[in-house]
């Protein structure tokens, strides 16, 4: 970023805000932004913990809330969070001596839909904030919520002030949404895994997506869908870093999210390795190979609310077929039940066979479009290391493998290296 | 109260939503209230605590927030302690059986002026919660708070649910409001000062407002202006008898604040004693018998922002008198300061004198208006225990004398026993 004056949005996460002392070092970072005469948007989440503690004082009083009346409430409750932090912020700015004030979602208005504890946002009016910003104010603006057309309060869900920062951006055409988190960036995998895991100081929009949909947990996934839509530069950075280093620095620190594909022409074929162990592999073996079997099976398991990801169906012999999918893996009990219990009889299938001991292990990889076998070569990677491969699903910047989760770690860094990804041009 | 299908506004205190366990009982008694018929409007306030967990985070950040741009957000924090509250409570109503439904300030809305942490109510559209009670909704209202002409959010100051409490039910031409406290009701004066004080069933409303102002803490005092503005019967009972006692019962328990003069015409002459031990005497002595003295003097206390409570200017000598007044404890420095460095000087006073350690104890009855004597009597109480009297003030239905703070208890019960409180008829 090199525009002397931007429209600039920051984002802190709930662990940046965790206590006075850490907002007063917010208030510094954002202090310096302003000075430097950017024009800033700030969206802080609730203080670290505090969801969590109204969440549970509701969990005393209904355990288990389904109904949209009490969804509701939920949402009453759990905007609060958030709202103390726009205002705990906004004093800190100002005794900072900046000029700065905070709004709610519903003073913006953030507007969304009416689906309580998952809204999503439909608009945003940036009137308001602008005309404060064109007066020299800091704008600070509650994540996580927003309002729906009868006037509820809504809430957008866990991470959700990422993609309520992202929105802002977006509605404010700023020049760079700055996602300030607990880590400095996008790994090309998780470092925790692989020690020689590298930063990438650019990942495109795609490979991200891709990315925190397979389980590296940086950016929520909605956030990132809203920032390709909208073609929202988007920085993940550390807050952790000295609020008083170079402003310069810290604007060329962390991993931007491009949309400008050129600049990634030249780089790996393969960008990262994704895994992800939540998830549990069931088979629905001997089907009646006929049309709306998928449906009859898939159609089930929507209706009791859970999510699909990988999907297989095998080549059929003598009119019968298994049909595999992965589910998240607290749901394995319950999708058992039911299909064992209702759908497989029903549609006379032979026998139902589950594994929740699985992983699913990614390369991902914008490059992978342009370049043949790049999936061969993750392949054989896996053979060398005797590792079973259970399911295998391809999209255009992504090949997954659902191997034994016991080898997950053996996958990712054989891969790593393979891919050559510790020598990767940044 | 005797309708067998009324409106009601019940309002709750901090103590009694202080747990999930106690927000559930809060719950039960107003599902016992709605099933018999009523309508329900609830009002309850923070939890106990969390307005004060609120302001301390903001007072780490700004010690002594005075700019309006800053109590702007205190009011944005602060309010939050409610909307909690709020939620809770329609979840736990929702968990009995009973449609529920909640609204902040702002939803309602509860419309105020701009005198940010000390706003006052402008006006209350009823529809949104006249539209859910005939949909058979209990309907709870977040208490302390409303919203301006610019769509800020503001608070009305401590002790403002019980102003909302009685604003709604003002608006809502509620049959009764009743104000749920950790005290069963209002006492002859204060138990822990005379033993055989005496919880009256009812208290006409002037009285009850001198008793509020004159330190009975158990309304705050705007709230009883509030209900005496709009006619709204108060009823102030204890939140800590059992839920389940019947409800005609818990209907005639407490002190019922009244408009009826009637009723009372056959009472006592005196119903109360009230005491004070916050204020503190300044004097200044020698000041010019010429008019605009008073205002020079009080004048520059009220530009420091302190209040004046009792004034006394006593008859002159020789062309000079002496001026005294009381004013908070807390702030008898400051006026001290203020007046011997620059207002005593300037207008050739001979000295200022204070006493810090004094009371004011006040009898308060009704029927002193159309009673001879009794100020004589009360003069006669304190002779005989020679208690000396430094200041006296009166209003129609109360007489207040200032005296030496040791000799308070021994005041206050002289004057409960010659007033026959102990005894009088309910």
């Amino acid at each position: 970023m090199t525009l002397t004056m931007a429209l600039i949005v920051h984002k802190y996460g709930g662990t940046s805000m965790g206590s006075t002392e850490r907002i007063r070092n917010v208030a510094k970072r954002v202090a310096k932004w302003a000075r430097a005469g950017h024009q800033m948007v700030v969206v802080p989440s609730a203080m670290s913990g505090e969801t969590n503690r109204l969440l549970g004082l509701a969990k005393e009083l209904m355990p288990d809330p389904r109904e949209p009346q009490s969804l509701r409430e939920l949402d009453m409750i759990a905007s609060t969070g958030e709202q103390v932090s726009v205002g705990l912020l906004a004093l800190a700015l100002q005794a900072e001596g900046l000029d700065a004030v905070s709004y709610t979602g519903w003073q913006v208005p953030v507007k969304t839909d009416s689906a309580y504890t998952k809204a999503r946002i439909t608009s945003i009016d940036d009137a308001r904030i602008r005309a404060d910003l064109q007066q020299g104010r800091v704008v600070i603006v509650t994540g996580f919520q927003g309002i729906d057309t009868l006037g509820h309060i809504t809430t957008l869900g866990r991470g959700g002030s990422d993609t309520s920062a992202v929105a802002v951006a977006a509605a404010m055409k700023a020049d760079e949404c700055l996602i300030y988190t607990d880590v400095d960036g996008v790994y090309t995998t998780d470092p925790r895994v692989v020690p020689e895991a590298r930063r990438m100081s650019t990942i495109s929009f795609e490979e991200m997506l891709e990315m925190a949909s397979l389980g590296s947990k940086v950016l929520q996934i909605r956030s990132v869908e809203f920032a390709g839509k909208y073609r929202v530069p988007l920085r993940v950075l550390s807050s952790f870093t000295p609020w008083d280093i170079e402003l310069a620095e810290e604007a060329r620190s962390g991993t931007l999210i491009t949309f400008e594909e050129d600049e990634k022409m030249e780089q790996a074929v393969v960008s990262g390795i994704a895994f992800n162990r939540d998830e549990a592999k069931v088979t629905v073996l001997g089907v009646p190979d006929k049309p709306g079997v998928a449906y009859q099976i898939l159609g089930a398991v929507a209706d009791a609310n859970i999510d699909v990801d990988v999907i297989i169906q095998n080549v059929s012999h003598d009119g019968r077929t298994d049909f595999s999918f992965t589910v998240p893996r607290n749901d394995y009990a319950r999708v058992m039940d039911l299909l064992k219990g209702q759908v497989a009889p029903a549609m006379g299938a032979t026998a139902v066979t589950g594994d929740p001991k699985i992983c699913k292990v990614s390369i991902v990889g914008i490059g992978m479009k342009s370049h043949a076998g790049v999936a061969a070569k993750m392949f054989r990677t896996l053979s060398e290391e005797s590792i079973n491969i259970q399911m295998i699903s391809t999209s255009e910047i992504k090949t997954s493998v659902v191997i034994d989760e016991k080898y997950m770690e053996l996958a990712v860094r054989a891969l790593h290296r393979a891919f050559e990804l510790e020598a990767a041009a940044a």
